[in-house]
């Protein structure tokens, strides 16, 4: 199968300016990238007006909270959690989180998101909800250690790694998921970082989101949760995807300083949540990698990449009173590169170039919000919103043309998402 | 004319919550909203699954400016005015404005803003494109006293008032604009505010954006720019639309309670410039009504009004730490009736009342980002953006309806942007 992109404005995000010309797809690939390509095509696209870029890569997600979103804003955290979350996601049944997990799937393939790292719970539902809808996918089992389960969550999350590593044409990898340092003791938690470093599989933590999770770690252990995870040997064993890092002290940023993996800034979950501004700066400034995340509907309500692009670099830009932070370009790179490497697959994903996977959007900017072009990047972060994806191509296969999905039943998914919503927050 | 909207989830923006019910209009008022309206009508929309909401008031733009949209982004905010902003609008042509303006305006009726208050030069040519598309405006001749001009500004000032007050079938309303306490010194502001007093015309005029104004106005009077307008008796003698307010003292709110009028808040303008957050709880807990704008689009980038209902509440959420600040319901206020009040036409605009013009928006939820709809003003407010937008109408015309933009040439008018543009900023 060969696919050819015709005439778009191709942002690579490599060091080049965007510049008109022609992508050449063959099988799973980017087989050829130029001014005008001349090859036969089983599918010629014609993206004149159109820019393509690659696909954003959400690097914090919880997919089935989808069935969640709007049911519980504007309250406060502990609320929030305690009294609608948590009971609402023990309501969830398989079915419930396969059907969810569609629903952010669609979300994410709508809005131009072609890979995301999920950390959730009945992960086979969602690894079928990836296998079928065609995306891309880091899957982590999350792991809590508050009382004990007898290993179930462990054994469930090996299982997972176990039948899914690799599968789906290759599309879903997978890490192991300590939910967090309030949520690990010591000992499991050193379990877990020396299968990492054992079996060479990467870990997806949240770290340092709330004031109050930074005040709990040190009551118990005197330390920062940073520290915490440090004093583990985190750090040293194993490629890590933090999720958040909001609450870090300078101390702590210097202690993420050369570590494998990064961190997913997820701007507008914390922002809703009120948990505050993380130090992107100062972790680029030593060299962390960050990318961007949205973290679940349940609390950022929309799973748009686009917003986070643009809430991340408002945010810096409102933490220094300086226009000039993180710069189109820069917020551009995180919503794509930058997250491919938290999740491990910048080698396959994450810019534009020959022999890397098709994984790529084109953008609509025929129309009065995204005119004129004066600086297509700059349009890109600030102006455009997940409703520009025209086309949303990964591993070589269209999952949407014309904004139309062509792996997934919308109709069929509204009905299931409605109906199941009424069920699980029933009475709560 | 007749026009029956069917089963929309109606949002009327007064204390009861959204139902499923009818809006009939006739002519250019709202002339009935209820359950199921049984009446003859020349055209019925079908509504199933929309929401109908009152049109967004976008209380502070520079309409066209959005010629310039991504023109100079990430630049420090004098090097963006002085090397970019002022360069290029001295070299727009009243044909430009006109344009521009005409662009700002598709971008509104698009995402779903009914009314915009404008403060610019050549209004006359805003005024057409308002006439022409369809749109509510109150228009602002920007008075700026730095050098003598012979008086060539104010009197462009009051022939606008004179020449399009209650114009284009009323939708046209008028303001007087001193630019800013930095740009007024006190003889030409004590004359305006005469003016103002006399006429009944209302004030609007930009305040305390940057910290910079607050040291140079304190430098020149010893006053901070809120003082400096109070001294001069504004806020007791006329109706006040103050954009910004970002940096406002305790006591400086203190000085707005009471005040006729409000402030317009620009969040995503003053994150992008890093001009800070401004005090919306505080203002409202002095009772100052506070409604929402995008500024110019040379700032903002887009003038989606949607994002800045999102971007208020982040800001009080992030500003207080407290995801209860600002919730949905005030946010969607701010971006409507309070919106309206400030422009003045809250008697005829700004919530869904019988009676009223009708000046009303039709938001497809149906779609993966808006399912399921737990709390439908959850969702607009921090779930919708402009794209949602099926339908607007104003003045009981239908402006667009299935996005398709009814009133102006889309075609025509993105090909006189972009090539404007080019000539606009050409070595600039």
């Amino acid at each position: 199968m060969r696919t050819l992109i015709k005439q778009a404005t191709i942002v690579t995000m490599k060091e080049e300016e965007p510049f008109v010309g022609d992508i050449l797809i063959e099988g799973d690939s980017i087989a050829e990238i130029g001014f005008a390509i001349d090859a036969a095509a089983d599918e010629v696209i014609p993206a004149d007006g159109m820019a393509a870029m690659p696909g954003l890569v959400n690097a914090h997600q919880h997919s089935p909270m989808s069935l969640l979103r709007g049911f519980s804003d504007d309250l406060k955290l502990m609320e929030w959690l305690d009294r609608k979350m948590l009971p609402a996601e023990a309501r969830m049944t398989p079915e419930d989180i396969y059907w969810g997990a569609k629903l952010g799937i669609a979300e994410m393939i709508k809005s131009g998101t072609t890979a995301f790292a999920d950390m959730y719970i009945h992960m086979d539902e969602i690894a079928f909800a990836v296998e079928e809808t065609g995306i891309r996918a880091s899957l982590t089992r999350g792991l809590v250690f508050a009382e004990d389960d007898g290993g179930r969550r462990m054994a469930e999350a090996l299982e997972l790694i176990e039948r899914w590593s690799g599968k789906a044409e290759g599309r879903i990898t997978t890490m192991l998921g300590p939910h967090s340092p309030y949520m690990c003791p010591p000992e499991p938690l050193s379990r877990v970082i020396r299968l990492a470093e054992e079996t060479g599989v990467p870990i997806h933590i949240h770290l340092a989101e709330t004031k109050e999770e930074t005040v709990k770690i040190r009551d118990r252990y005197g330390l920062t949760p940073t520290e915490y995870l440090a004093h583990a040997g985190m750090f040293d064993r194993a490629h890590v995807l933090l999720a958040h890092g909001v609450h870090l002290s300078r101390k702590d940023v210097r202690l993420l300083a050369g570590m494998r993996g990064g961190v997913a800034h997820n701007p507008v979950s914390n922002l809703k949540l009120g948990c505050g501004i993380a130090p992107v700066t100062e972790l680029r400034h030593q060299g962390v990698v960050v990318g961007l995340g949205t973290d679940g509907a349940g609390s950022a309500t929309s799973v748009d990449m686009f917003e986070q692009i643009k809430a991340a670099s408002w945010l810096q830009k409102l933490d220094y009173g300086d226009p000039t932070k993180l710069p189109a370009r820069q917020a551009l790179r995180m919503g794509t590169i930058e997250g491919a490497r938290l999740l491990r697959i910048d080698g396959s994903v994450g810019t534009l170039e020959k022999g890397k996977k098709a994984d790529l959007i084109l953008i609509d900017m025929r129309k009065p919000r995204l005119q004129p072009v004066h600086r297509l990047e700059s349009l890109l972060a600030y102006g455009a919103c997940g409703a520009d994806a025209d086309t949303t191509i990964v591993n070589g296969k269209l999952l949407m043309r014309g904004r139309k999905l062509l792996t997934i039943d919308e109709d069929e998914l509204l009905r299931q998402a409605a109906r199941r919503a009424v069920r699980i927050v029933d009475g709560i």
